[in-house]
């Protein structure tokens, strides 16, 4: 073993002695400079940013004062209105009016509204949570599901004099909304909608903005109508739960959940309804209304249809909680890259002086690769909120009606939806795992809550949770990866697999998601050159992809074999299947991620330095990644064991190659210094800070 | 992959078709029964409690009382007031007697201390922590390095009247004791030390006690005597931090951490001195004194043996943190895994009820692998206390003289503190990533704080930094692993590895780690008979020490041409492999943990129904920890990816068996139900709880 581990950087000539490396290893790539370029964190950020370099740097820009910093002074109820005053200002810099569609009297710049969010996660989770559920979640409900009937809300709710609770979960049923059991009866005699929570499995629960601020909800119901026995499916109605003074309204029970894990500034509360009456208009009727005699119509016929395009409304939510999950993230890893190229601790020996903490190895490998995969998932999120901009943009311009799409703009929304929970679910890992790592990287003084990670940790965790858990949402991934599959197969029966050829890893990728012409090129280089070099960028989307298409294909494999199975056995087989579902999923996003950074790369001239350091930046993730399912790829003979141990060998050379631009690195993504200037960095035990 | 997956429990005779496994799988166990025995969460708690089962049963009895909890209400400085009482019921049922040496006044049972402050950390580790700075830390330093001349601090110190710090790290030198800054210079002229902190980084940092309670400080410090232009290494004085008035005294400046990631009743603060005077006499002076002219004289004559002497006194603490962190694991587990029992979410189809939680695949994977492996650890905490509890008899009776020990004491010591450095980081580790998962397989329930899981989770998330970094802690286990092998070795060279045949495994292991009689018969048994059976123990074992024996021996080959290098470059290539020495630690633990449960179940009788569940937790630790490294077993040739696929569908049947019994396997924790009785299971939305 030893050969595979020295260095490639010190020893080049002689590393892997004993056996050749089958490839033509042309593209291995040589250490970076050590000092690093002062012009290349400028060019990455822009790489970064993306088309949405305009909208971060204003809003960066508005960050960079310590009035954003997480408030953790005081009692809850303190920590709750300190909220209130950063809202205002995110109001007044015109965010909240990005949220809204014209129509309805906003601006309209739903790229400008998720950014925002977004960036607002480097600083503050709880502001951009509390900011979430009255502009995006409330909010989003009106304009989305309401009609002209409901604008009246929109302004109010744009200005924070109205604070709205979105009431769809239930203490019952969390994930699973199709099976709520808050009931919206009508009745014709009053013209009025009765809300009622039948049993206490039905209470709303984990509501922002309900234990202290909300004065409306919108409240998630089975519908029902008169001599119709069966519920029309989950509607949302408008329920006022406080009167002018603040106490709850007659027959509305409102409960405080008191201290969470984080999130403490976020008022989150409970919802119960005692036969509730409201007038027949409050039903938000886009995509279902009940008339005055008490007739339901609906402009989508089938249930599940309806109810799939209500919940695809949320779409724009899950992109922001992945968003900023991801910018938490990029923060926690400046805090603590800048603070491992500082803190010195233990001397290599003799009367040298203590080495920076970044000089360790292990410190190297245990923030650098999470470094390079926040890099892949930030393009990753570039490309999939411009989708959504792209998506909201042709229903303003009334090119796509939900309620009655073109084929090809469903299989569009069902695959955006796709992405947005796979993206949510594998951002919110990662920075649940990243930012637990970063507190453990600064030791001690990452414990003090002045230093920042151990809010963002707190604060993180339920976005893993929250706006769907990832457990359901990465299977979404892996069901709507089967579906495609069924559908471009045609059938799942052996022949047509076999027909179809699952080998051609690349004409799958073209077929199915529309890749960006670079990915695809590389991909065809590799092949036509029949080039297997580990740092062959093609290459490595191969490694990626194939593992995804072909945990894809067994899959695909138990599902035609449960298929024969009667209903009770086929529920244990597909369920038994679970992990399988799940690593599809994940598989895929992992190799979306890798394609983002490669698409990222060709915008940048070749041999630039920005070019060559985001090149070792997609080899680390790339290479970080097979090596964590090591396993899968040897045992389907998809790596030799040599192989693998040549691809942990890159990942300490790359570590090692990239450490010196560390700091290079995080300041691309640009984070205002306000945030991440924490006190340790400014204290004894630290070098001066650098700056 | 298809045919691997396919659960052997429902279809045995076909499984593995294409490819026999080429081992004669005599010991494959059969599922089962899904009806649990009632008997066997007893069989099993008295297997886990081991040797300690009437002490651990005594104080569960007293944690049965929701006095306990963790107390989050009010200030911060409310929550530090309100452990006083706590550590009060502690004093007053003798605990904080137990600590202490007979000599001394105490009552000489460490085995009860640690056991005491590990149970508490089933039910609040602030308490514990409080609890462990004051008797363990500041209580252990007067006990441990002190003599008879200090013998009057103990009696306050044990009744809660004297509150102590224990001022060690530093905030330039945390992990780096040696290092430290803080100097106690001995003045003849007052027969006084001159404590002071010559720079900002001397600052004494996250000191337990000092930011409210404290009135006294053991302060470590370099020692200076007249004459020497060298400090004698770090020693160990008492300093007096605040006056009757509890105002700081004069030079003594006091700051306070304020709010933390967790741990928010533990009074954090910092220490800075400012030439302080103290008499003579407050050097604890067990292992090196001045006398009044300011001659320095020490029963142990090298310095660096003499600074790890003093260390070496710490090891209860890092045993105490090791175990607390494993209770709070345990009672996580057993919170989320009666959460799953109890939860339904999603149906199968059709109008069947929705399932629970745990009869869901991934859900069962998530929760038993961790349960599994707390079991292992838990075993192991057994063997380590015992052998702590050895030592201190030792000590007590006057066989072991710690500054004079023989060389199979000093052996036996150094054993007994890499296994304690070891247990403490594996402990840790597995609490912080097991409590999260507890907490994201609760989804929202399991973010709100009256359901304990994240406060478990912020508070343990400290307990990988303190008490010895992780990271640098496994690397001790490494090195002694290293030091182990030179001695049996002699020297390094190849020709004496060869000789040694480092492919008898099992004679390395009975060599060098007095491993027990049971899993040696296992080993020895399979490997007479030749069985390589994944589900045989022996077999096992010698799988996971395989691991960690190959890993050394290739990390002794890197130190060996490290050697020939000169000092820079050797510290290079020595900091390279730091994560190769960080595998070997974390590989020699796994495999540590494992004998203790092959070990453990050799006690159950045969086919006993706790003996198929101890054999199949057993199973599913080892198979989960072989899949966990499936790269490297499949790099080496250890083993084929036909065997690693098997492993893993053995992990799937496995937990699909183990899954029954899983509110038995946390039942045998005997964790009090005032404490894992949470609001969420008695909660609307989940089935009524089953007590």
């Amino acid at each position: 073993m030893t050969s595979t581990i020295r260095s490639r950087a010190t020893s080049k000539a002689q590393a892997q002695p004993k056996a050749p490396a089958p490839s033509k290893d042309i593209h291995i790539p040589s250490p970076l400079p050590t000092t690093p370029d002062a012009q290349a964190a400028e060019d990455l950020r822009k790489i970064l940013d993306g088309q949405f370099g305009e909208l971060r740097e204003d809003i960066r820009e508005m960050l960079d004062d310590s009035f954003f910093l997480p408030k953790l002074d005081g009692t809850i109820d303190d920590m709750r209105d300190a909220l209130l005053p950063v809202l205002e200002r995110f109001r007044d810099a015109g965010y909240s009016y990005d949220s809204f569609s014209r129509a309805n009297g906003g601006s309209g710049k739903p790229d400008r509204a998720v950014i925002g969010l977004e960036t607002l996660g480097h600083a503050d989770l709880s502001a951009m949570v509390k900011a979430g559920v009255q502009w995006g979640l409330w909010g989003g409900a009106i304009d989305n599901l309401g009609t002209e009937r409901h604008r009246h809300y929109i302004k109010p709710t744009m200005d924070l004099e109205l604070m709205g609770v979105y009431a769809m979960t239930e203490i019952g049923h969390g994930s699973n909304v199709a099976q709520l059991q808050t009931t919206a009866t009508y009745d014709p005699e009053t013209q009025e909608f009765i809300i009622n929570s039948p049993t206490p499995s039905a209470m709303k629960v984990f509501l922002g903005n309900a234990a202290r601020h909300g004065q409306i909800a919108a409240v998630f119901a089975q519908l029902y109508t008169p001599g119709v026995a069966e519920s029309h499916g989950v509607h949302c109605l408008v329920v006022p739960i406080r009167d002018e003074n603040h106490n709850p309204m007659p027959g509305v029970t409102i409960g405080d959940h008191g201290r969470k894990g984080g999130l403490l500034g976020v008022d989150n509360g409970t919802l119960s309804f005692d036969n509730v009456r409201i007038p027949r208009e409050n039903l938000l009727n886009r995509f279902g209304d009940v008339d005055e005699a008490g007739n339901y119509t609906s402009p989508i016929e089938s249930k599940n249809r309806r109810f799939f395009t209500m919940l695809s409304t949320l779409i724009r939510g899950r992109i922001a909680v992945g968003g900023a999950a991801n910018a938490a993230t990029r923060t926690s890893l400046d805090i603590a890259v800048r603070y491992a190229t500082q803190r010195r601790q233990f001397s290599p020996g003799g009367d040298a002086p203590e080495k920076r903490l970044i000089e360790h190895r292990s410190h190297r490998l245990r923030l650098l690769i999470p470094l390079a995969k926040s890099y892949a998932l930030m393009l990753l999120q570039n490309e999939v909120t411009a989708r959504l901009y792209e998506q909201q943009r042709q229903i303003a311009e009334g090119i796509l009606d939900l309620a009655n799409p073109t084929e090809e703009q469903l299989l569009a929304s069902r695959e955006l939806e796709s992405w947005a929970a796979g993206l949510k679910a594998i951002s919110t890992r990662h920075a649940t795992r990243t930012i637990q790592e970063c507190r453990e990287a600064c030791g001690g003084a990452g414990y003090m809550a002045e230093n920042l990670l151990t809010t963002f940790k707190a604060d993180s965790d339920v976005f893993t949770t929250f706006e769907g858990d990832n457990t359901v949402l990465i299977q979404m991934v892996g069901k709507e990866m089967l579906t495609a599959y069924a559908r471009d197969m045609g059938d799942l029966s052996t022949i047509d697999m076999v027909r179809y050829g699952f080998d051609e890893v690349s004409d799958l990728i073209r077929r199915r998601s529309g890749l960006h012409k670079t990915v695809q090129s590389a991909l065809d280089a590799a092949r036509r050159s029949n080039d297997n070099s580990l740092f062959h960028a093609g290459y490595q989307v191969s490694l990626l992809e194939d593992r995804s298409q072909s945990i894809l294909k067994s899959l695909a494999g138990r599902m035609r074999a449960a298929r024969k199975l009667d209903l009770e056995d086929a529920a244990i087989e597909v369920d038994k299947a679970q992990d399988h579902l799940i690593a599809a999923g994940w598989a895929r996003m992992e190799s979306l991620a890798l394609q983002s950074l490669v698409e990222a790369e060709g915008k940048l001239p070749k041999n630039s330095p920005a070019r060559q350091v985001l090149e070792q930046v997609r080899d680390l993730y790339a290479l970080s990644t097979i090596v964590e399912n090591a396993g899968w790829y040897e045992e389907h003979n998809v790596l030799s064991s040599m192989r693998i141990r040549m691809a942990r060998a890159a990942v300490r050379d790359l570590v090692d190659s990239l450490a010196p631009w560390a700091e290079v690195l995080v300041d691309a993504f640009g984070i205002p210094k306000s945030i991440w200037n924490v006190p340790m960095l400014n204290q004894a035990g630290v070098d001066g800070p650098r700056y």
